[in-house]
């Protein structure tokens, strides 16, 4: 694991808890971060929740999540870049410098992608002084492009670069999630491109068959598809120091005992190496 | 329309019927070309199936399809040549030049992306004097990322055009289906790129929610957020002057009287310029 900071717990992974107990569940099982959700943040309240993770000694390797930049009207743009501005400043309170960005799908009613991709680089070109100013990097997120229409139109990791590159390296920045981007004949090539731009680094496996609900389609590592290691070592050697987030979104595994998830993504951990 | 031969039924759009309903039904509604399925020629026959289009006057826009050439094993991989051979062979006796290639997915039990993408390579150099011989182009399609484990590697255009590039153009070309690329940041550059190796063009929209089976969440042209007119344009600027195939899987569809469907993919046809 040369080089990386360890493992970090994102909480979506066990998403019934709240902060403090999946605080608490990273204690147990020696993980030494997690990655909250701003809805959990929100409910157990931002000063307490900054609190309870570092009375715990655990670092936070992320918050998720701003974006959803991709709205014509007038109102609603402006109600999104005042929300990221306030999960800038939500991530600096919880002591994380990265902001994980879903960039947002078609723009309502809308076929114009290159509309929506414009309408991302306008909001983020907004936001990127007031991460500076909270030293905290945004992450721009390519996911899979079956979530192209609805959730972000940014589908491929090289697409995520050429948008951040737009910007200072100290502001803007990218996910590798490799649910997301396994599938991609340029993922390695990209990856070594990216450098020091990547923010974060998560993990889940492609399964099959897809859940009629195609959010919930990950697994654990082992579970699925996803050649782990040449893309972990890609990152490694593209300079990335940070921690590991095993983040799924699985129905079965959320219905599971949390220490039981926990005890698996410890396990399977070293099969990414 | 400029630049197209017309409009073309896929098959699979109204795959309950057998090739001679099939053919009617495109008589019917004036339709001037099909896109055949091997299932269907195997069961009708494959010189009544040539007879029965050639009677109607209708023109085979392509056969589909060969492919599934990822196999590790030496015996599958040698059924995989055969059948393909034979498919080729098939589509020579109907009378169409083009064979759409759906590649295949990872290798049975192995997660190595690169292996079954050399293995596609590979056959594709096996096929390529059988293919020259007939008068016939494999035409190499890319389908969605998430189809990437189970169906085929080739995720991409520009994926597929590489491949294709390694091979004559009389032989391998590539095929544009607006399902699965549509929300691609490189699609109109690729097309410009692919130019005369482009052996068909399908089309079908991508809606939402997304199906239980992955496999058949197409709809009608202007039923989803495919922004076709850009794609169409490109095509026709890349020099593609063959038909347009309306290839649709979806189960509500399929249970349509088939007229209904036919009257409906007429109508629609335009919006796609």
């Amino acid at each position: 694991m040369t080089g990386f900071a360890g493992l970090s717990l994102n909480q979506a992974t066990v998403t019934k808890l709240e902060v403090a107990e999946a605080v608490d569940l990273c204690v147990r099982h020696d993980i030494p971060a997690i990655g909250l959700w701003r809805e959990h943040v929100a409910r157990a309240g931002l000063a307490a929740s900054a609190a309870h993770v570092k009375a715990a000694g655990l670092q936070v390797s992320s918050l998720c999540r701003g974006g959803f930049f991709t709205h014509a009207d007038p109102n609603a743009r402006a109600a999104a870049i005042a929300d990221n501005k306030a999960a800038i400043a939500e991530a600096a309170a919880l002591g994380t410098d990265t902001l994980v960005l879903v960039s947002g799908g078609l723009v309502p009613g809308r076929r114009d992608i290159g509309l929506a991709r414009r309408l991302i680089a306008d909001a983020i070109a907004e936001l990127v002084p007031v991460a500076q100013d909270h030293g905290v990097r945004l992450g721009v997120e390519a996911l899979h492009p079956v979530f192209a229409a609805d959730r972000c139109v940014i589908s491929r990791l090289g697409e995520a670069l050429d948008l951040a590159a737009q910007f200072p390296a100290d502001a803007v920045g990218v996910v590798v999630d490799t649910y997301h981007v396994w599938w991609d004949a340029s993922l390695l090539p990209d990856i070594a491109r990216a450098g020091d731009r990547i923010v974060s680094y998560q993990v889940c496996d492609w399964i099959l068959p897809l859940p009629a609900d195609t959010l919930l389609g990950r697994g654990h590592v082992g579970d699925g598809h996803i050649d782990f290691p040449p893309i972990t070592a890609a990152v490694a050697a593209a300079g990335y120091t940070g921690h590991i987030e095993v983040e799924i979104f699985n129905q079965t595994i959320w219905d599971a005992p949390p220490d039981e998830t926990a005890a698996t993504v410890t396990k399977r951990f070293p099969q990414i190496f």
